[in-house]
Formats: C-alpha cells, structure tokens, sequence
C-alpha cells in the first residue's frame, strides 16, 4: 500500500507518548493536492482519523485518497471535513482558500483551530509565481478576518510537503518552523502537535497573525532558493 | 581610536594573501548611516582607501568619520565618491538610492561593480516598515535598470550591519549570504572580495537581478524575526 511509506513505528510511539499533542484526534483537510495528500497520509499513518475535504463530495482524487489509505480515511466535502475535524488543516491553493473556507462554513468552523498552510502564489501571470497578498495585509489575516471565530494558526507554509511532516528528512531536523496567531493557547497546542507528530525540533512563535506576512514574504525566496539548489527539500535555521 | 575596534590582524592577512579577492583596492562607500559607517570603517581597518559619498561635500556625519578613521579615509559627494572608487558600495536608505545614484551620475558608475545593500523600506507608514518595491519588481531590479552600463550586485542586505562586515560573529560563520546580479564576472569578483575580506564562508549565486527581489522580499521576516528573536544578530542557514 502507498501509505506504508509514511508509517514509522519511532514516530507512533512519540505520539502516543507525549500527551494531549500526541493524543489521536479527529482531523479535517481541506485540499486534495500535493500538500493535502501528505499530510492526511501521515496523520492517517500515526492512527488519526481523516477526512479530506473538497469542493464536491466524490473528488476524484479524494475518493482514490480514501480507497488506498484505509479505515481512518473519508472524504466528504469542505463543510463535511470541516465538521468532522476537531483540528483543520487548510492544504488549499491560496488563490481558492478562502472560496474553500467559506463552503466549509463559518459553523463549522467556529472555535476550531485551523492550521494554514496555504500561500497567496498567484500563478496566473506565469512563472516564478508572485503575491497577490503581501507587505501590508497576508493571506492568513484575510482568513482571521473573514473567520474571527476560528483560530487561524499560520505555520508549515515556509517548506515543501516531504518536510513539513518529516522534517528529519533534511540535515537531522536541526532547522526552523515559525509560527504566527493570535491566540496563545492554540499556538501552544499547534506546537506541540508539530512536535509530537511530525518531529519539529525548533519553533519560533512569531507573535500575532499579521506575522504571517513576514512566512507568507519568504515565499519569493523559497522560491529562488529552489532554483538555485535544485531541489525543494531544504529550509532555513536561525544562526545567532 | 573608534576604528581599531575593527581591526582584526587574521582577517588583514587573509586579505592580503588572497589574490585578487584580497587586493587593495580604492572603494566608493554612498551612505553615512550605520551601514556605511560600518563598512567604510572595515574596510579602512584592512588597508583599503575609502571615499564616503553623501549629498554634500562637507556632510557632518562624512567628516567625523574621515577624521576618526585615518589617512585611508576621505569624504566628498556622491559623485566624488563614485569617480574615485573602483567599487562602490551602495549603503544608502532605500528611499533615497535612486536620487543618491543619479547625483553620482552615470558617468562616474560606468562599467562598474555596485554593491547594492539597500532594502526597499517605507518607513512612512509606520512600523513595521512595508516594501516599497517588490512582487513583481525590486529595488536591485531598479537600480540596475537606470544604470544599465553598471554592474549592479545585489548582496549583504539580508543581515545587520555587524554580521555583513564580521558573519563569524554568530555561529562561527556558518549561514548563508546571497548574491543577485546579470553579470557572472562581477558576481565572482564579489563573492571572492566577500570572502577574503570579511570572512562569509557560504555565497549562494540566486541568479540574475530579478533574484534580487527573493532576498529584498525576505526582509518582512527578518524584521518579525528580529522582534521575536530580540536581537538583530542572527542570520539564516540552508539546511537540505
């Protein structure tokens, strides 16, 4: 099976371990893409149950997601997965985020911590992409806006899908996720939760969600800098 | 005096020892802010003859300096500087590059290396600064456009002014500094003068100009970076 990859026993056992950010949750995803597809398959591997949401209920690829990762896995539509969840993760193209957060429903968000990965990459006027969010406002503050009953935690966005639930995969985990929102307790509970479940070493909150500009501005680096290494698999870490 | 605080005996031999890199050299410095005081001030330090350049002859802050900073140094215009250099290091406000340029005049840039550490920073608005270039454009991209028979290099301006002139200050060195620019030889020359005179160990060529706007774009996180780190001495290292 294609999830075996992703199944690794060390990981399992630091879940279960480490308490309520390695506690089995329910888990909604909304997105079916590169980003949605690795991280559902790696929360599904650690034993959480995951529904991934889109726009229609029978997605092609979310059904074909559900067939091959197994009894935790769903799919349903953006508000199903939504509903589902006590933990969002939004894995959305930016360009759709807030088209896809708005089908979800503000009810069915209400409360809940969503995690935001999506970046506001406008692909539309060609190669390398640019912004078309950024320097005074970022996408994750138009989330918070549009959601203020939800808690909009902005992390995971500054690496490639591999890394974000594997960060060992690169030189020993040994490098930096940020984190930014508004409310404390969530941050906490997200970093721990990137702790106990995927392996993050070093994360440095950032302060409220207008900081997300500062993850959601690296973009254009990350992007140079995929060109210069020839690969996406890297990231940055705080030398001080 | 201020200056031999600066001075650094390892730092002057290995300059001198290393070819063309190491060769002493006239240099034009625009700036008299902490950034061009800091460089003007190293690079006397290793024996180079500096010229800083502001918007008039006798500027306050050029005439302190050359006075404090020995027989190596001078101060003049913008335009003095830029005839008298045989490399120039643009250290001025983003702001006011372009006007800076312009009063050094075509003529006196032609043909050669500029060294731009500026940062499109709009200060205008408030803090945090915002960007006023970037997305689809860049100061780097700028510059080189209105000089187009100047070597525009793009490089040191994603760290504090310490860590350009001295980056074994923080984690013995080990992080990255970028460079951006069309022409190969000039990037070379650079990266070779970065490396025999103040000491960067890792130079990571993004590519042409237009790269300039991945690192200028960088400095939203670095300034959310520096308010939760608490300090501006730290840098970034690739880790893949």
């Amino acid at each position: 099976m294609t999830i075996d990859i992703f199944r690794d026993e060390t990981d399992l056992e630091r879940a279960r371990a480490e308490g309520e950010g390695g506690r089995l949750k329910k888990i909604g995803i909304f997105g079916t893409g590169m980003v949605g597809v690795t991280i559902a398959n790696k929360l599904v591997s650690l034993g959480h149950e995951v529904r991934m949401g889109s726009r229609t209920a029978n997605n092609e690829k979310a059904v074909a997601w559900t067939k091959a990762a197994g009894a935790k896995a769903s799919q349903g539509t953006f508000a199903d997965a939504a509903g589902f969840g006590e933990l969002i993760f939004n894995c959305t193209q930016g360009a759709g985020t807030l088209d896809a957060l708005n089908a979800a429903g503000a009810v069915n968000l209400k409360g809940k911590i969503l995690i935001d990965i999506s970046n506001p990459l406008d692909f539309s006027k060609g190669m390398p992409p640019t912004l078309f969010a950024g320097n005074t406002d970022s996408l994750g503050e138009r989330i918070q806006a549009a959601f203020p009953d939800t808690k909009v935690i902005k992390t995971l966005n500054t690496v490639t899908a591999e890394v974000m639930v594997n960060p060992g995969k690169i030189g020993g985990g040994d490098h930096q996720m940020f984190i930014s929102g508004n409310d404390a307790a969530a941050k906490a509970t997200v970093g721990e939760f990137l702790k106990a479940q995927f392996g993050w070493k070093n994360l440095l909150d950032l302060g409220d969600i207008t900081t997300a500009r500062g993850t959601e501005s690296y973009l254009p680096l990350w992007i140079r800098l995929w060109g210069a290494l020839k690969t996406p698999d890297f990231n940055i870490k705080i030398v001080r």
